[in-house]
C-alpha cells in the first residue's frame, strides 16, 4: 500500500457498526439512539444478546447495545451470564430507557374490538393491570419479542387483534395506536450497556460506575462478606449486587457487582487489587460514566490524595527518611 | 351439631387440596408427587404462581407447590417477588426435580420430519445446543408453557411439528416420543417449595433451611455487609443470596436469603433477632427440611448448649451469684 | 427473740468497714471520702491493693477502694492483675481524684534550703519539670509511698529535706507546706474503684460503666477483632481497652475492658452473652455508675425496646402467629 | 585526600557508642551483650530511658538498648511513651533477657543474718514469694534501681543487710552471693529493643517484627476495630497490642502495636498504607528481626507474589489489555 492510499483511507474514517436487539423499534434501539457517536453509523439488528456480543468479539461490530437490568424484573439473566462467560469484552457506556408500552392494531382497528392480544410474556405481565381493567375479557397469545408481536399483525403471521409494543414501533411501521402508557408501573426503566472489545477505559468523569463479575474463592461462611468488605473498607458503595448461578450445580453462584467509581480512582484501584488477591476469578467489565450522571460521593478519607500521601509516606519509611512531624 | 356428627367428621379426615402449576405433566406436578402427604389428596392445577399462592391465602388450597430456583437460570423472579409481598405464607418443604426435556410429536410423527418446534422460550434456550446439532434447519414458535407447547399439537391450536416438554407429559397424553434427554445441561435441576398459610414450623431435623426476605434499612455503604454479619458472626452459612428489585426505582433491592439451620436452633434464633433489630423489614418465610437432607455443619462454638450456658451465666451475673471458677 | 429486740437491732445498723491504701492522707483516702455511705464508718488503712482485696474476700471489710488507672501513667498494673485473678469481687462504684502534689518539709523548713527530696518514683516523675526549674540542684531519694516520703521527715527515718506528697497529708500531720500544685500536668487525675464481694449490681442509672476481664480463646489473627465486634455490633463504646500479660510467657495477654452501659441494658446483656460464647474466660467485674455521671449515648437502633420487640417477633414466629404487616 | 589516607581511615573504623541503663551489671547490659556489633565498642551507662534516647537523638550514641516489655509486668510505660513522643528514632533489633535475681550481701555476709533487704519495688514484688518463705521476718527498703540496691551495700549509703540484684552484678562487684534464682516466676523474661536514629530498616529475614504507635482518628465505637482490621484483612498477626494514655485526659489512648512481618513484605506495606489513610497519626518505629527468630506464618493468599500478580493485573486493566483466561 502506498502512503497516498493510506492517507486517503485515514481521511475517510471507517464507518462504525453497532449491534442491537432488533428489529427497529425496540427499546434497545431507543437506547442506541442515545449514543452520540452512533449517529449516522451502521446499526445492525440481531436476534439476541448472544449474537450481539458475538458480533463484537468476532469483529463484525464495534459495539453492541444490550439490556442489563430492569427496575421491575431485575437483572437480565442472559446478558449477565454472557458478560460473565464471553471473554474480551468491556462495558463503555450506560443508558436508561423508560419502559413505556403502547397497544397497537392493524390500520383502522379500534380498542373496543380487541379480544386477542399478542405480547411477549414479560411485557404482558407489565401491562396486566391495565389490560384487566380496560379489556377484562381479552386473551393473551405469547410472542417471541416485543416488536415481533406487532409485526405479526402486519405480515399475517398472527391471529391477534392487537399487540403490546414499545412506542418506537410507530416510527417504523404503519400501525394503529390504540392506547399509550399502558404499563402498570410509570417509573419502570430498563438499563442498557454499550459493550465493545477490551479497550482502555474512558477517562474518569467523577460520575462513574465500575462493573465486575466475581466468583467467590470457596464456599465458607463469610466469603461473600469478605468480598463486600473489599469495597466497604475503601468507602465504595455498590449500586448492584446480583447473584447468578454458575450453572454446574445448585448453590454455586457468581456475583454481578456495580460499584460507584472508576478504575482510575485510587480507592477503586486498591479495592480491585484486594478483590483480585481474594479471588483469582474476578472479571473486570469496565469503568464508564453513569447514565444518571450522579456524582459519586465518598468519605474524604478515601480521596485520591489520601492514597497518594500514604504511598509517599511508605516510600519515605523504606528509604529511611525521618518522618516529618505534624 | 350433635356429638355423633362431630365424631363422624373427625374420623373422616378432610381431604386436603394442593395447588400447582398445571396442567398435569409439568415439573411442578413432579415436585408435588414427591410429597407423601399429598398422595390421594386433591391436586388443583393453576396457571401461575400468583394463582397458586392466592389459593393458599384465600383458603381454597392447603398448600401450593411453586418453583423457586433453577440451577441454570437462577431464581424464579415471580415466585421470589410473590413470597416477598404476599403476607401470611410459610414455606414448609423443599423438593428438587431434575430438568429433563423430551421432544414429542403427534402420534406417528418422526424426528426427521420435524421443522417447526413449539417451546417455552426458557425450555427452548436450554435445549438449543441439541437442537442446533440434531435439527439445524428447525424454526422455533414460542409457547406459553412447557405443557401448552405439547397440548397444542393435539388440540390443533399449534402449527408446530413437535414440542419440547417435560417427561411427565407422556403419562397424561398420547404423544409420540421423538427424543429424550435433549437438555444441554445434564445436571440441571429445579428447586421447588411447598407453601402453606402461616403455621408453627415443622420441628428441626438437623438438616434444615431457613428462608427470609430482607430489606436493608437504608442505602449506606456497608448495610448489606452488616446484614450478612448477622449470620457470619453466628457461624451460619448462606446457601442463597439473591437480590430482587423492590420495583419502585432502579438501585433499590430486597434480598432473598436461604440460611442453613432452623428457627429453633439457638444460633439461628439469635441471628434472626439481630436481623430484626437491624432492619424492621425482615420477612420470615419458614424453616423446613432441606431437600438434599444434608446435615448442617457449624463450628462447635455455635452449638445450642453454648448459647444456653451463656444465658445461664448472664442470669447468674444479674442475680449476683459468685461465678464458678474453672 | 421478741419483736422489740429485733427492732432495736434494726435501728442500730452494723458499722461497715472500708479498706484503703493508707496511711491517712493518700489519694485513696481522698477517693474514699467521696463515698457518702462510707462516712462515719470504719476506714481501714492497708499497705497495698492485695491486702485491700484480701480484706474484702475474707470478710474483714465490706469494700475496698483501689486505684485502677492514672491519666498520665495508665492502668495500675497490680490492681488490674488482682481483679483479674482474685475471684468473688465486684466493682460497685467509680471515683476520680485530681493528682495534685505538694512539697512539704519539717516544721520551719524553707524551700530555698531544700536539696534532698524524698518521693515515690512515680510522683517524682510527675513533678520533674517543676523540680528541675525550681530546684535544679536537688537530689532524689526514693520512697516506698507518697505518704511514707513525708512521714519519714517527721519520724527521723529519712535524711531528706523535703518530700513530695498528696495535699491530704496536711490534714493529718504537722508539716511545713513549701509549695503547692507542683505536678507537671494540671489535668492529671486518678481513677479509683470501690470493690465489694459479689453482689447484685447497683441498678442502672443511664450513666453506667461495665468492667470486664477477657482472655482471648486462642491466638489466631483476628481473635481480638472478634472480641471487639461483640461490642461494636451492639453500638457499645469502650472507654478502656488495656492488655495485661497473663504472665506465663511473653505474648499472651488478657484484656481489661470498660464498656459504656449497664449489665441490665439489653444491648450490654446481649454483648456479654456473645462474649461468653466467644471466650469461656470472661470475668464480669461489675456494672456501676460512672464517676463523671456522663449519660451513655448509643444509636437508637440499640435501644432496649428494639431488643424487646425483636424477641417478641421471634416468639411469634416460633408459635406460628401471622406477622403483623406494617 | 590521597588514597593512602582514605584507606588508612577506612581501616580504622570509627568506634561506635551504645547507651544503656547502667551501671554495669543491669539486665540492660546483659541485653547489650547479645549484640555482636556492640562488642569492643564504647558502652555508655545512663540513668534512664530518657537519657538513653536523648543520647541517640543528639548524636552522643549510635544506638540505645532499652527495656520495652516484661512478661510479668507488661509494657514498660516510660519506654513506650518515649518512643511515642520522641521523633527520629528507629528500632533495629530485639533481645530477650531472662529475669533472674540473686540475693547479695557484703563480703562475708550470711543468709540467716539478713533482716533488711534493699530492692527496687518491681524486683521486690517479683521475689516476694521466695522472700516470704525463706526470710519471713525481713523488711524492705526501696532502692532506685536493681544495681543501686547492691551498690549501696558497698559504698555505705545503705543500711540494708542484703540486696536483690541481677546476676550480672557479680561480674562487676565484690559481693557475697547469698541465694540464686530467687524470682517467683522461673519463665520471666524482659524484652529489650535496640534503638538508633532513623535509618533504612535492616533487610527482611522472614522472621521479622514491625513496631508501630497508632493514635485513633477519633473516639467513635469501632475506630479500634477498624485499626485492627487493617492487619487482619491482610493476614497479619499482632504479637502486642497495648494502650497507653495520651496523657491529656482520661480515656484518650494511643496504641503500641507489634505486628508479625517486615515493612518490605507486600502485605505489611499494604497494611501500613491502609493504617496511614485511616489515621494520620501513625508512627513507624521499625522493622527488625525477632529475638526468637520464629519464622512468620501467614495464609498463602497474602504472599508477596499474590500482591505482585494483582498489581500486574490492575496495570493490564488500565492499559486495556485483554485479560488472559484461566
Amino acid at each position: 500500500m502506498t502512503s497516498e492510499v493510506a492517507s486517503a483511507e485515514a481521511s475517510v474514517p471507517r464507518r462504525r457498526t453497532y449491534s442491537y436487539l432488533g428489529p427497529a423499534g425496540t427499546f434497545t434501539e431507543a437506547a442506541l439512539a442515545q449514543v452520540p457517536e452512533a449517529r449516522g453509523q451502521e446499526w445492525r439488528p440481531v436476534r439476541n444478546v448472544g449474537e450481539a456480543l458475538a458480533d463484537v468479539v468476532e469483529g463484525r461490530s464495534d459495539a453492541a447495545m444490550i439490556a442489563i437490568e430492569n427496575s421491575v424484573d431485575g437483572g437480565v439473566s442472559t446478558a449477565q451470564d454472557a458478560l460473565a462467560t464471553v471473554p474480551g469484552l468491556r462495558i463503555v457506556g450506560e443508558y436508561l430507557v423508560p419502559v413505556e408500552f403502547v397497544l397497537v392494531g392493524r390500520p383502522g382497528a379500534r380498542l373496543e374490538d380487541v379480544s386477542l392480544i399478542a405480547a411477549h410474556p414479560v411485557a404482558y405481565a407489565q401491562c396486566l393491570q391495565w389490560l384487566s381493567e380496560t379489556l377484562p375479557a381479552h386473551a393473551h397469545v405469547p410472542a417471541a419479542s416485543n416488536v415481533a408481536s406487532a409485526m405479526g399483525l402486519l405480515d399475517g403471521s398472527s391471529d391477534a387483534d392487537a399487540a403490546i409494543a414499545p412506542p418506537g414501533i410507530l416510527e417504523h411501521h404503519e400501525l394503529e395506536l390504540l392506547a399509550s402508557n399502558i404499563g402498570d408501573n410509570p417509573n419502570a426503566v430498563t438499563r442498557f450497556v454499550l459493550v465493545s472489545r477490551t479497550v482502555v477505559p474512558p477517562p474518569p468523569t467523577g460520575a462513574d460506575k465500575t462493573s465486575l463479575i466475581v466468583e467467590l474463592p470457596d464456599d465458607h461462611p463469610g466469603a461473600l462478606l469478605e468480598m463486600l468488605e473489599q469495597f466497604a473498607t475503601r468507602g465504595i458503595n455498590l449500586s448492584l449486587l446480583a447473584s447468578r448461578p454458575i450453572g454446574d450445580e445448585l448453590g454455586r453462584y457468581r456475583f454481578v457487582v456495580d460499584a460507584d467509581g472508576h478504575l482510575e480512582d485510587e480507592r477503586m484501584a486498591d479495592a480491585l487489587m484486594g478483590l483480585r488477591r481474594f479471588s483469582p476469578r474476578v472479571t473486570f467489565l469496565g469503568s464508564y460514566p453513569r447514565a444518571d450522571r450522579a456524582v459519586v460521593r465518598y468519605p474524604e478519607r478515601y480521596a485520591d490524595d489520601v492514597f497518594v500521601e500514604a504511598r509517599d509516606w511508605l516510600r519515605g519509611l523504606i528509604s529511611g527518611e525521618p518522618e516529618a512531624q505534624d
